[in-house]
């Protein structure tokens, strides 16, 4: 299965998600895909560039993990006004994350990150 | 009610609760609580050390949310191998977070917060 096909299964399954990517800690996509966006509420804001930024955030938490000997950070979550995105780790270069919209199901993110990471990362 | 009460009440609240504070973006804790851990299994692992780390993460998590217009930075979770961290923006100076083991009530800790913040908030 490509990324793209399990990446848009991902969307399906979660409400409220706008996007998902197969990232490297250095921002750069594997592959993304966006859902389409009723209404135009959120047109000015950029969801591909809000994970890019998040990609160099999730590299400094698993920074400060190693720093203070927590062991490897495996997920992050980042709630702001426009966006909840959760990140999982999938090998020590990528990561996946989903980005959701506010009222978008937290829980079922990150369970279906948590179900998926392995079959993901078997591919990289 | 002071800090320290509030920070105690919500580590009881929430199971597998090892700390809690009420933090500057600077990483210094106006008010921390540490619950007693039993056996030895993290005694080489240094809670509030982990915490005024995170403190510089949520700091730049705040910053990259800016960046990306996607509005202010309300929440954020953090899981490595040995701890879940939730924190909470109460002020723009200041943050609450729970510090739990892995196996610790994430959701719960998150729902505490987000009671309990507005009258922590209202205190600083």
């Amino acid at each position: 299965m490509d990324f793209r096909e399990t990446l848009e299964q991902i969307c399906k399954q979660v409400d409220g998600a706008l996007a998902a990517s197969v990232m490297g800690y250095d921002g750069i996509a594997v592959e993304s895909v966006e859902m389409e966006r009723p209404g135009n509420a959120e047109a000015e804001f950029n969801v591909q560039s809000a994970m890019v930024e998040y990609s160099s955030v999730f590299g400094q938490i698993r920074a400060a993990a190693e720093q203070v000997q927590a062991g490897e950070a495996s997920e992050f979550s980042i709630r702001t006004e426009k966006l909840v995105a959760v990140g999982r780790a999938l090998t020590p270069d990528h990561f996946v994350v989903i980005a959701l919209a506010p009222e978008g199901n937290l829980g079922k993110a990150r369970y279906t990150l948590r179900i998926r990471a392995g079959s993901i990362a078997a591919e990289l």
